[in-house]
């Protein structure tokens, strides 16, 4: 297939038209960890499209993580499935109040701009993506007294084994985390899904669904998971350890600081973020934007690579290193555990893949003065605290210094500091404002 | 005070008007087991008269102990106080299904049409009764909102302990039971109320309301709270044993023969159950009839009494028994303590002053179709199965040859016959009559 012309985004994707119901399947399920009824999605695809829900919380800043469930949703959408995207306020309210309440509605607003950007940037049909937010139905009678019945049926012990590996584990658990797996069931109902799509860390909840919605007259709807991939430094990339966190807004330099710092050891594969990374976002994109003829867009193929080439290591010429082109992912972690690929050379292929990736998204952003504001409003400004700091015992390295990376750490421990004074907000005398909020939503 | 003429019912009771706030505090707690908060009640009272709730769970029919609470809010009445009734339907439905979801609405609508013709038995002023029905507002937004915000700040042990004496124990503690103690703290703000009454089996929940309604950012409300009353049989009254339970329907034969199966051991006080049934209610609606300058309606007060004679004890003349006027119950406590009341001359009293309660109630009742189309609908007869049964050995008495009391107990016979052979309806998929049922209530 022939490269379609660059700077004629968007375009639809030239392939959906022509799958059949045996390969949209096939595109569906790739790469997942589990699916559980596959046969149900095979017979609803012999009738019609599918349609799918994916639900995010709109607690913290949304990190280069989600672009592992993300790439899936693009595999969705060129299958020409309809993908509802729950933006659940509510969720995020229940799970120990982790998004402070007056900051909920800037928060979907600004998840919303930035998924819609992501989807953009990788050229998928946005017409087949509908946003959905969690409070405009989760407050209806329908759905309270769907969720009283469920209370009803469902034990303190089942619900607390629901959400055990996704509501926040605390000594005495909350009713509210309780009830999480309770609402999480219920969406799939009220979004009119076909299934449901997660980390494989959301399987108890998909079970939980699977078991309760036909007792309450529901269809049990079908659930597939992808594998939970490990962060950069290690561990989970939601974590709040910064430099796990890559934002979809940090500037290349960032980008550079924060990989080279990552977890990388020579010749492992095992818990290596950057090589699942590559795995899970960098190739699978790859080869969508390969499927939509494409192909020049991935920055992270070199010049001069066969055809069939999926990502390309240069070594360092310091070191006489030379450079390699990668026909799979498989391919790629074979050479690096026999350490013909060195840590160094990968990160800066993957540095190169990230702000790639990242390029058209921060590009929408700088161009969108709305954008802008519904971050500023999502994520203010941590205001420092007017207490007394220690004296500083030196003086420190004036701003027009520093290089780039030297001011991103900089803001980076203010920030943490910053954090660290900010006094914690118990968020208990603030349901006027989540009520007004609510309602704001409720009545638009 | 002059009797008013008989026949003039319903007038206005003469007394609250000249009422002081003192007076009106007085009435208010009198005859209770624990008032909390008495000092705020004292301070609304010298601004304006109060706002009670009372809260019932339409669930099984209304029984004779429901005279206890309902003897109370004629002293709020009496007081002016403006008397919120929650015909609970969704605690009903909450607590462990006990009413079948498909009967909720009819049978909120009887309750409501019993307590109202208890009142006007009572000649009470009925423009200071509010019905409320839970689900008018239990499914709106705002509610919703703040029954999240409740959940994420009370602990799954803390529901628990809350709801202890209250949401039946099950040995895997539903959800539902969880957030009862919840709910009923958010009814409080929702009714506008400044106290709400209950038994004392209601303490926790109170205490509940008293700790977490402050913390999201509503007044804390004073608790009333009466003594739990014995049943006629020992006991809670509200227990499934049918003879512990009278029927604010059942003909003075059928009252007759189940007070005279109750347990009123001869000179015992503690746990007698009728003595508690005169001291809660009768006597108490006695002294509501005299300060209506009624106090001839009281049928349990004899000819020749005293003026200040409370309740009287007819000896028989069979056994030479003498006829004991009572100025209060401690009197006819102690002498029925001193076995100078033998308990059949109580019973009979008894039976005659229940009777006298109950008749105006009935003939309201049977001369109203609506009243008897609402409990027809409320409490459909039971469908005997078709099941074979066990070929009869005897023929059975004919039913025009038993006494009212054998049919009366034949009748309770095979209706607990019947009960036992329904198959168990778990209420599963019937959401859909629940829903529009509800959304009826809400769309009125």
């Amino acid at each position: 297939m022939a490269d379609a012309p660059e700077g004629t985004l968007p375009v639809p994707p030239t392939t959906a038209a022509q799958l059949t119901a045996a390969e949209k399947y096939q595109l569906v399920t790739q790469n997942l960890a589990e699916v559980l009824g596959g046969d149900q999605l095979k017979a609803i695809l012999d009738e019609r499209d599918l349609i799918a829900y994916w639900g995010t919380a709109p607690t913290g800043r949304p990190h280069l993580g989600y672009f592992v469930p993300l790439a899936k949703l693009a595999d969705f959408l060129t299958a020409s499935v309809e993908v509802k995207v729950l933006l659940a306020d509510v969720h995020a309210f229940l799970d120990n109040l982790k998004a402070p309440i007056e900051l909920v509605e800037a928060r979907v607003d600004y998840y919303r701009r930035l998924i819609t950007a992501v989807f953009r940037s990788l050229n998928l049909p946005l017409d087949k993506v509908k946003f959905v937010v969690g409070s405009s139905y989760q407050y209806t009678a329908n759905y309270n007294l769907d969720k009283y019945k469920l209370t009803s049926i469902t034990s303190e012990h089942d619900a607390r084994k629901a959400g055990a590996e996704v509501v926040k584990q605390v000594s005495s658990p909350l009713l509210s985390g309780l009830l999480y797996p309770l609402l999480q069931a219920l969406d799939e109902e009220y979004l009119g899904v076909d299934f449901q799509f997660g980390g494989v860390d959301q399987r108890k909840i998909f079970t939980y669904a699977e078991q309760y919605l036909p007792k309450i007259g529901y269809t049990k709807r079908s659930h597939l998971m992808n594998l939970m991939v490990p962060g950069l430094s290690g561990g989970k990339m939601s974590s709040s350890d910064p430099n796990s966190k890559i934002d979809f807004l940090d500037p290349p330099a960032v980008v550079k600081s924060k990989i080279q710092k990552a977890v990388c050891a020579p010749g492992e594969v095992e818990g290596n973020g950057v090589l699942a990374f590559i795995r899970h976002v960098v190739v699978p994109l790859g080869e969508l934007f390969r499927g939509q003829g494409r192909a020049s867009v991935r920055a992270w193929v070199g010049e001069g690579a066969p055809a069939d080439a999926v990502f390309t290591v240069e070594g360092n010429p310091k070191f006489g290193g030379e450079t390699h082109h990668f026909r799979s992912v498989d391919e790629l972690e074979d050479a690096y555990a026999q350490n013909a690929v060195h840590p160094g050379d990968l990160k800066s292929a993957c540095i190169a893949a990230i702000n790639a990736l990242l390029a058209p998204i921060q590009a929408e952003f700088n161009g969108s003065a709305e954008f802008q504001e519904a971050e500023r409003r999502a994520y203010p400004p941590e205001v420092k605290p007017a207490a007394k700091k220690k004296e500083k015992k030196y003086t420190p390295k004036p701003e027009h210094l520093m290089t780039p990376e030297e001011k991103a750490r900089q803001a980076e421990k203010d920030a943490a500091f910053a954090a660290k004074k900010q006094p914690k907000q118990g968020g208990l005398n603030e349901t006027e404002q989540l009520r007004e909020a609510v309602v704001d939503t409720l009545s638009q």
